[in-house]
This record gives C-alpha cells, sequence and structure tokens, in this order.
C-alpha cells in the first residue's frame, strides 16, 4: 500500500506533496519564480507566498511569452457533482486574482459529462442542473464579465467535440489506463473524457487565429489529464498549456486525503448558515491543541495538524501579520483551540454572508456568463 | 487462421454468411418474414428476394408494431472516407425502398468522426468534405425531401454527444475490446465511438416524446456497433432498434471480402465515366467463363464466381426474368463472358448517367436535406 494516492478521482492518505511532485514530474514554485510573478503583479497571492499553489508546469515559458508580449487566457473548471464546498474555492480564489491582475480571459469549463460518466448514481439531468448551481458560486466571486466564459460541455459540445477527437486520435488506452489506473471494466465515455478536458485550452487559440498561450490553475488531482494531453497539444499545433498546481484544503476531520461532500461532516458549504458553520467547526475540526488546559498553556498548540489553522493558512486569513500573530499565540499556548475556532468561525461567517448576497445577485448575471450552443459556437469560429 | 474475418473496419477472405449469421447470433430472413414484408408492401425488393439482404434481428418485432400502427422509422448511415463507389450503394437502394414503401422518416448519418479516428491519414477536414460530397450522391437516389434527415456528426455532436454519453456510461472497454477485437494501443475515439453510432436509432424517441421503433438497414459488418448498443437501449427507456443485413458486393477481382478503395482497380465509383466503367469491367471483372471458346460452349460459365453475373443479381438487374435467362444463357455456354461484360457495362452505365445527372441537381437540394447544428437541435428537441 502506498501511503498516499492522488488520481482525478479520489484522494487518498496524507499526501506527501514533495513526493507528489517527483511521482507526477512537475516542477516546484520557486523564490525566482515568485519574484517574477510579483514583478509583473506589484504582490504576490497569499495563496502562492504561503505555499498553496506550490508546483508548476512551463510557468517560465508562460511569463516568457508574456514578456515578448504574447498575453495568455485563463482556463479552469468544475466537475459538477454536488453543492460547492469550501475545499472548491482554492483554485478559483486565485484564478480570479491571476484574472484582476493580468486582464485576460477566462474560460470556465463545468465538466457535467465528466461527472454523469463518473457517478454511477447521478443523471445527467442532475450534474447539468448542479453544473448551473455551481455557476453561481463561481460567478459570485467576481470574475470579469465579458471576459468570463462558463460553459456545460453537454450544452457547449457542438464546439467541443469536434476538438476533442483530435485530441482522441493521439490518445491511446494504454495511455490512459497508465495515468488514470483505469480498468478494463472503466465504461468507454470514462477512457474518452480526458479528451474533452484538453480542449478549452485552445479554445482561445482557435478564436484569435493563432496560438494563444495558455495557464490552468488547478488542483493537483487534475494534473494526470493534462500530463496525457500535453504530449498531443504540439502535435495539433498548439502550445502546451501552463499548469499551475494547488494543495488540496484538508477537511475537518483531519489532514487525510482533501475535503470531500462524502463526509457531510468535514465539509462545509457555501450555502451553510453562520450556525452551521460554528456547529461544524466547533465539533469536528481536528484540533492541535493539547488535552487538558494546563497542558495547553505549557506546551502550546500544533499548527501542522490543526485544520482551523490550515485553513486560515490556506483560505481565510490572507494578512499575514494576523496570521503570523496567530501562529505564535496558538503555539506558544496562550490561544487556545475554542479561541483559534472562533476566529475561524467569524472569518468564514463573513466570507459567507458576502459570498452568499453574492450569489443572489449572480442570478440575474447567470445569461451574461454563460456561453454555450450557438453563442459559444459563433464566440469561437466567428460566423 | 479463420478462413474469414469481419469486423466494420475490414472484410476479409470468402464469406461464409450462414456462418456469419451464428458468429454474430442473428436470424436468417425466411420465406415467412418475406411474405410479412409483401403483405405491407404489396411486392418484394429484388434485394431481399433474391438473398442481398439476409439476416436480420427483430424484424418479426418491427412488423408486429407496425400492424399495430406503432409506425418505425428508418436509420442508416455511411464512413465518408472516399467517393462513393457501387458496393455503397445497397443499403441505401433498399432504404429508399422502405421509405417509399412504408413513407416513413429516414435518419442519414455521416460518420466524419468515425473516419477521421480510424484512417490514421485523414485529417477531419477531408472526412468532413468527404461527408458533404457523399451525400449528394445519396440524394440523388431520390429520398424523400423533408422526411430525410442527413448530417455529419460533428456538425450535429451538440445534438448527439449528451446522447451518446447515456449509451457511454453503460458500455464497457471490455465488451468493445471483445466485440471488434481492439487493443490496448487502439485510440480513445476509437473506443469512445460507437456512443455515437448508437444515438440516431433514438433520434426520432427524443423527437415524439415517446418510442418510435427504428428500423436499420446496412452492411452485416456494422452489425457489432449494434449488438453492443442494443444491450444498452432498453436501460435507457428505449426499444431496442431492428436490423436487416446486406452481404457484401463483391469487387471486380473475386469474390473475396467487399470492394473497397484500397484496391482502386477493383471498384467502380459512382463518378466513373462509361469508358472507365467499360475499360474497368472488361480488364478486371472476374469471370466464371472457361479458359477457351470451345469449352466454353461446350461447358458453360459458372455464376457462382462471376463477378459480372454477380454485380447484375445483387444490383443491376432488378427484372427477374432476363436475370433468369442471362443465368441460362450464361451457364449453358450460349452467352460468352465479354456478352455477359456487356450488359452488365451497359446496365451500370445507364445507371450512372442517370444517377450523375441527379446528382448534379442535388447539388441545389443539399440544404435542404441537411439538418445539422441548430437545426437538427431545435428539429430534435423542438425548442
Amino acid at each position: 500500500m502506498p501511503e498516499f494516492n492522488v488520481t482525478p478521482y479520489d484522494v487518498e492518505g496524507v499526501v506527501d506533496y514533495n513526493k507528489l511532485t517527483r511521482q507526477f514530474g512537475t516542477e516546484k514554485i520557486t523564490p525566482e519564480l515568485l519574484n517574477r510573478i510579483k514583478k509583473h503583479c506589484g504582490d504576490v497571492h497569499y495563496m502562492l507566498k504561503r505555499g498553496v499553489f506550490f508546483s508548476h508546469r512551463d510557468m517560465n515559458w508562460l511569463l516568457n511569452e508574456y514578456e515578448k508580449g504574447n498575453k495568455f487566457f485563463l482556463y479552469t473548471g468544475r466537475g459538477p457533482s454536488e453543492s460547492v464546498h469550501i475545499g472548491h474555492l482554492v483554485p478559483w480564489v486565485f484564478t480570479k486574482w491571476l484574472q484582476d491582475k493580468f486582464d485576460v480571459p477566462l474560460y470556465f469549463q463545468l465538466t457535467d459529462d465528466e461527472k454523469f460518466l463518473f457517478k454511477e448514481k447521478l443523471s445527467l439531468e442532475q450534474t447539468s442542473s448542479h453544473a448551473l448551481e455551481n455557476a453561481l458560486d463561481i460567478i459570485a466571486l467576481g470574475f470579469k464579465k465579458k471576459k468570463t466564459f462558463i460553459f456545460r460541455d453537454t450544452k457547449a459540445s457542438g464546439t467541443l467535440y469536434p476538438q476533442a477527437i483530435q485530441f482522441a486520435k493521439k490518445i491511446t488506452y494504454s495511455t490512459i489506463k497508465g495515468a488514470f489506473g483505469l480498468q478494463d471494466s472503466a465504461n468507454i465515455g470514462q477512457i474518452w473524457y480526458t479528451s474533452m478536458q484538453a480542449v478549452p485550452a485552445v479554445l482561445e487559440s482557435i478564436r484569435k487565429k493563432h496560438n494563444v498561450p495558455c495557464l490552468i490553475p488547478l488542483g493537483i488531482d487534475q494534473d494526470p489529464h493534462f500530463r496525457v494531453a500535453r504530449d498531443v497539444y504540439p502535435k495539433l499545433g498548439y502550445h502546451k498549456p501552463a499548469l499551475i498546481h494547488n494543495k488540496f484544503i484538508p477537511g475537518l476531520a483531519g489532514v487525510q486525503g482533501k475535503m470531500s461532500a462524502s463526509s457531510e461532516e468535514s465539509t462545509i458549504y457555501l450555502k451553510d448558515t453562520p450556525e452551521e458553520v460554528a456547529n461544524k467547526i466547533k465539533r469536528y475540526a481536528f484540533s492541535g491543541g493539547k488535552a487538558s488546559l494546563a497542558e495547553h498553556r505549557k506546551l502550546g498548540g500544533d499548527t501542522s495538524i490543526d485544520v482551523s489553522y490550515q485553513w486560515l493558512e490556506m483560505m481565510f486569513e490572507p494578512d499575514d501579520k494576523k496570521l503570523l500573530k496567530i501562529k505564535q499565540d496558538y503555539e506558544s499556548g496562550k490561544m487556545l483551540t475554542s479561541e483559534l475556532k472562533e476566529i475561524l468561525i467569524n472569518n468564514i461567517n463573513a466570507f459567507l454572508k458576502q459570498h452568499q448576497k453574492n450569489r443572489e445577485k449572480a442570478k440575474k448575471q447567470l445569461s451574461s456568463f454563460l456561453w454555450e450552443g450557438e453563442k459559444l459556437r459563433k464566440h469561437i469560429e466567428g460566423k
């Protein structure tokens, strides 16, 4: 048994991200790369600084192109199998920052086909309607209207399918089997699916009729799709897209695996009420604090295993000074677990209050962010 | 080595059609079934009578439904890898007869995606433009306008793909491997493709919002796609489509395999000139005649291996009396190979003269027969 396992379909165990970069053959984000990004953005997003985004492919190439005046576009996605939870936000929040800093288009793929093909019990109607619900959460984050193109695969297939077969022709079953560990009992849609996920990285090149570099922020678990597809892009005359990978935000119950709806209690949804948030965190957030008050005051808490602290670091305390103070106070024993949790609860609830407001507004904006059917086709093919 | 091998991608050897029906598990067309068809059509097409259509699945069920007032629709297709030749016409000529007799809709799928995925050297632009050229030959046969819906997969994928994944979810790689003999080195589009070929059999049911029986006339080599897919239709709430299978028209060089563009000399294209037709048949049509004139007059020719005779029987001499006379004269030695060939040349050229005229006219009709993109989507989905 390996101590951890990461595929697009499952994350198990305590992930050793150093080992994973070697396994996957990606590059670690270096201080030099951070400086290059800082040069263009003025600052560096806390998720970058804190190593939430920790790995990449071809970021230096992407910045070389950028510095030559060859602007990139962004592509990310969402597998709409359920309501959006805190864990899903990491790449999106970072993608929004990139869009703001570089003022570039973003293609946002909702893979209702994928989730239908991989989730035995979900119907296409379900994944497709989850996708629209999820789109509201995406829009609520503040992506730029007119530069953000959200689409469901099944409603965009008139545009995507003719491109996807170009990729499919150059990917063998053996390759998919090797990259994903699929068995011969896999359904033929699962085997095919990587072709559909490859396409959005070339949409802007098709639209502009010349090669436009693409940057894909994504969870490291999604890397295998692009590890496979990146060999194909040059064969079709495109650049390989650059990737930048994030770590998984842990579930409340502990730092193994990634947050998942399969354990409801470990998961905080964007639709949760302030009371639900408070209750879940108080009851379930794994603590790095000591067993007794006296012991805690004496020895302090362990931030490396404390989920509340991890969440603050990865997502909910952007202010470095405040975070450092929390870390010092908690590790010294000055701050108790209950106090740490209170900070997290407050920060999450402040975020969710605003998010839920934005999400209501997003209902009216949905149609201008959705690019599907003929609207997408005309946008890409220009006629 | 088996003495013959039939897959959707290759036909080798002298096919034993009796064995093939057992291998594939289809039913032979019986005199009783011919009578049932005659009852509804007034007559029986010569291709049925002469066993060119020789095998079926669920034809009796289809006629039961028909007799209950539950009309069927037709679906057939074309893999557009090249110009249309004589061999391709068999199922289409018969399909036209069925459409005339039963006055039913026909969905005609041009599988530009399939040919692109299976032919290493063909680009999608090539298969897609072959498809439009082929469509002219199809229209020229006289299918009913407003009841005939021709489409290319890549231009219909907005409608087909969301349906195809429903099939894909219920077909495993193991099943495809077993049915088609594909290897792990197959590309993932080839493995996926059966899902796309399954869809047109349900389009009329989607359109009408209730189950409409479907009849698919097709070469027996295409049966494996539906053998696999027929298990899935009921799981999705549809009837299994009925199939009716034709034998392959042999290439000029002899009765092995099927006519194929891979041996140009064995193939007569619908665009050939009268001189080309005459030359090819005179030079290459395998003869069942004897070596010397004297011997031929004495022993007669063998119609069972004579390609010219086979072509007359399968396709180019619909008149039973005339065909019988030719058979008797040839087998008795009264008719020479050169005379037999002359009859075939005349009949083919008479057919092609009319066909080529119709094909010119078809260029103006193309847009009313093509149902692609939004036009197809609205036709099927009704909005």
